[in-house]
């Protein structure tokens, strides 16, 4: 039988554990896999591009485990009442190809995308940081929020989407969760006196939701919804003046915000700032972008962070996803009986 | 919530319609997906090996449907009491990216392969066929000589394999399901007097289980074992007196029995044979081989039979592999309710 944490358990479980808990540990065990990059088959993401979305299969292995996630990308979705991203993924035992965990992964993709913005900020945001201002209130801006608090202190957040609606979903879901949040009335007020920017807007297109006059000195840029071929949110220039972080550079090219830039423009990986192989922040008055876009070790360790939480719990159903025939060659016997 | 058909149902369900009749549902909607080979993404799978074995994802759309399969392939397992290969699969809707069925694969695996092997030899063995050889009998013989019964009406079966105890579970499985079947005593002996021969054993290396002499004139040939790099099981001479036809060449030349020959080595697809745009057999002393390595589409067409095939029915479950917020973009709430 093989392990299966369906939503039901999921939401069971970040709620025992407690949400910024979770993002915690679950940022230990990116920054570890981070530590450890040169151990993981990286392969850029496997995509089936359709006219309204995407679907992609994001595979990795460390040579013990082996992980993958299924992820769709529909914008359009929201419209119909449906999810634009819904995700699921499987970690498996490399030494015998036999999956050992079913995931649900639309809960864990906001959770580990928030805790690896909060764990690149560490390296690179102002140490002294305290305002981050959130550009799109959508379904990952809690997260992100609750993921800066628990990783990185912030407090102060000030807030901005198009549809007011977003923002009262957002007040209300972190009301009484320790946050003094501000409501700006445009993006433009909502970045005035930030420390950090969050970027994440959820339209597929290439829009400008920060422009270069609103980035002042200093500041770090977590852009996380510019994450597909043709949607980014930074206008270009703001690249010019900034030091770049990307997770694997193959990939953030052609989806993150440097699709904009020129294929040898200048980017740091982030793996090399968490060994100390590279600089993050070198100075106060400059400007850092982490172009997140989403690897597949983020989910690895997201599947690895799970099944080690769950051992010993009944936070899991078993699935008998996989046959079990007594002698393996007589599959057929299964059948017969 | 999702359909799960886990290895219960699915047992449940063939031994309800019935193997034979399930091959031959299976092998309409694989010859069907054939017939419209164009329409569908067509990529070598995404193959992780290590150091026992490898973990591969397949995927392939119609643009209308989206199907992947997740399958492993470790020879050693079975000394561990394992599976070679074990597998599980997910089809989903490519407007909306939702995956509607998660399935158990081995079962479905050992089916589609046999089904697509009798598709092909209705192509490509001699119309008058009476009389199949198997070499190798382990997980998938029976399942093969089923669909050879059910689809080419061949009921006298020559089998060899160097495990006795694997012919034991072989005539003790096909006991009392019409067969008249012949044990020889090396593999020389089975394929004396067959029209078709079936190579399906699992040993990873380079093996000849057919040489050269072994092979007469007007044989059909399913190569089913040799389906990754390093394995193979014919010996090349017989490629060369042959018609080879294959699934995707730049698949097979990978895997199949063609990896021993130059890159230009020709072969006809198999999708060109069932629209009628090549030939298959055209003359009886012509030696056919069909170098079976499985492609996605053919678990595709098993997904989407299997789909069709539980609707309205209780061979599923239902799992709670997606969210569903009821505000689409409040996935937190679910975390906060």
């Amino acid at each position: 039988m093989m392990r299966y944490v369906g939503v039901d358990n999921m939401v069971r479980l970040v709620r025992a554990v407690g949400v910024e808990a979770y993002l915690t540990g679950l940022a230990g065990y990116i920054e570890e896999d981070f530590r450890r990059w040169a151990e993981f088959e990286k392969t850029p993401r496997v995509a089936s591009h359709s006219r309204d979305g995407v679907i992609e299969l994001m595979p990795t292995s460390d040579g013990a485990l082996y992980g993958f996630k299924y992820v769709n990308g529909h914008p359009k979705n929201t419209r119909a009442g449906l999810q634009t991203v819904t995700a699921f993924g499987v970690l498996a035992d490399v030494d015998t190809g036999y999956p050992r965990l079913l995931s649900e992964m639309t809960i864990t993709t906001a959770l580990r995308t928030a805790a690896t913005s909060a764990v690149a900020a560490r390296y690179l945001a102002r140490k002294d940081a305290e305002v981050m201002a959130i550009i799109g209130l959508g379904s990952q801006s809690e997260f992100q929020a609750l993921a800066f608090k628990a990783l990185n202190g912030i407090r102060r957040l000030r807030v901005f989407d198009i549809d007011s609606s977003a923002t009262e979903k957002f007040l209300a879901n972190l009301a009484g969760r320790g946050f003094e949040i501000e409501v700006a009335a445009s993006a433009q007020e909502a970045v005035l006196g930030a420390d950090i920017i969050t970027t994440v807007t959820a339209d597929k297109l290439k829009a400008t939701i920060l422009s270069d006059n609103m980035v002042g000195a200093g500041v770090h840029i977590n852009a996380v919804g510019g994450d597909c071929p043709g949607k980014t949110e930074l206008q270009r220039e703001i690249l010019l003046r900034a030091d770049v972080f990307v997770e694997l550079p193959e990939q953030t090219r052609i989806e993150g915000e440097i699709q904009q830039m020129p294929p040898d423009f200048p980017v740091t990986e982030l793996w090399r700032v968490i060994t100390g192989e590279a600089e993050g922040r070198r100075a106060r008055d400059q400007i850092t972008v982490f172009d997140s876009v989403g690897f597949a070790t983020e989910d690895f360790s997201a599947l690895r962070y799970l099944d080690d939480l769950i051992e010993g719990t009944d936070y899991y159903d078993e699935i008998d996803l996989l046959t079990e025939p007594e002698d393996p060659r007589n599959l057929f016997g299964l059948l017969a009986a």
